[in-house]
């Protein structure tokens, strides 16, 4: 069992997955991760599918990330990824990002919880047979995703939430969150900065035809708050720094 | 080189490419298909990398696809591609999809032209060393994508190109088009019907801040046509039949 604890997954970054830069987007880097996620879950027994059988759902509720690069269209990268702590109410879970020649480019952390499918309310982890074994303990040198405070910011775009939208959890996938996010600066942003450290709190789940309203504001130079709100309730809080 | 000519590329579907039903989305579909037409090209010698050598690039005109089933979450596919014909100004590339079993669950037809990556005109495909002798004639059982007959319809979504929006050709991603078109249909019509035939025509490209408007009629029953405009100008045409 303790060789699946840490697991190294390699990926090649597809030109469906890059910007005009030719680098790898927010999103699509986010995906990766999750995908890794999802997989090592599988890999140790406690994948979505199974548990499907137990009526339960991984969903997200802290994500961050801190990148030295994105890595470009058709680079072979791992992604690494492990469970670091288990509580009754979430599990950290730890990813680390390396190129071909096996530098490190960057890391992230993951904190979820497990919600039950109907009553769409968080479940006790320790339930799950076993999956305390799984927490290794070890860390990655970036700061947790912290809770983010609500900023006062401008609204930069609305629309409803759509069929593309929703994923397999019937709730607005965490893509579609970072997509609309990112979408607040222009190519010409793009051309002169990069994302160093993109952080994200989902707070409430958007469903099917819910008004989707995105505000922003710079709170420190280079530094970005962004709300996402549905009517007067907060749905996700995030943070870009260039 | 013959063994090069038509090739099977594995595919798993990922959770983050299925829709509420856990069926892939026809975006995610079309996605994997062109990624292995991206492949092969590579594999045979003429792909993006190498046409940008030349200031060259592959641009998609016209695209039909026919699928029994749509894939679901976790299922493992294969396509096989190969090219059918090339002309001096476009080249047909189809495609066969295969489920686990071996069956055959959708066909798909692509014709692409070269352009120019400055003058964004076509380029003649003759001019391309020995590409001629990948042209194998073998067809798929499906009608070839038609050019699109312009409608009335009724404009049912409105907003600018992003960011997110443009892919490494510097204009928007067929991607993006395909969801905007399929999101004129709501969960409960998803649950009731499934695509059977798709077909979209790319006739001007869009970029970064285009105003882009999307029109949509259903012409006879479960028959649903498309334009995509930006100001008085057609940018593509697409029609479903569920």
């Amino acid at each position: 069992m303790v060789e699946l604890i840490r697991k190294k997954y390699p990926f090649q970054i597809q030109p469906s997955t890059v910007d005009f830069r030719l680098k790898i987007t927010l999103s699509a880097m986010t995906d990766i991760l999750l995908t890794t996620a999802g997989m090592n879950a599988d890999d140790n027994g406690f994948g979505t599918r199974k548990l499907k059988q137990h009526n339960t759902s991984w969903v997200l509720l802290r994500f961050a990330m801190e990148m030295k690069r994105f890595p470009e269209q058709y680079e072979h990268i791992t992604v690494e990824t492990w469970i670091e702590e288990i509580n009754r109410l979430n599990t950290t879970r730890n990813f680390c990002i390396r190129d071909n020649e096996d530098n490190i480019i960057g890391y992230a952390v993951s904190i979820w919880v497990m919600i039950d499918r109907d009553s769409r309310k968080p479940r006790d982890l320790m339930t799950l047979d076993d999956f305390a074994e799984f927490a290794c303990g070890d860390t990655v040198p970036i700061e947790k995703p912290r809770k983010l405070k609500s900023v006062e910011g401008e609204m930069f775009d609305s629309f409803r939430a759509k069929y593309t939208h929703i994923d397999f959890n019937r709730h607005v996938n965490t893509m579609r969150y970072i997509e609309w996010i990112v979408n607040y600066f222009d190519l010409e942003y793009y051309k002169q900065k990069n994302i160093q450290r993109f952080e994200i709190n989902f707070i409430h789940e958007l469903v099917f035809g819910d008004e989707v309203c995105i505000f922003a504001t710079e709170t420190e130079k280079d530094d970005y708050s962004f709300e996402i709100r549905c009517k007067e309730q907060v749905s996700c809080k995030a943070k870009i720094v260039f």
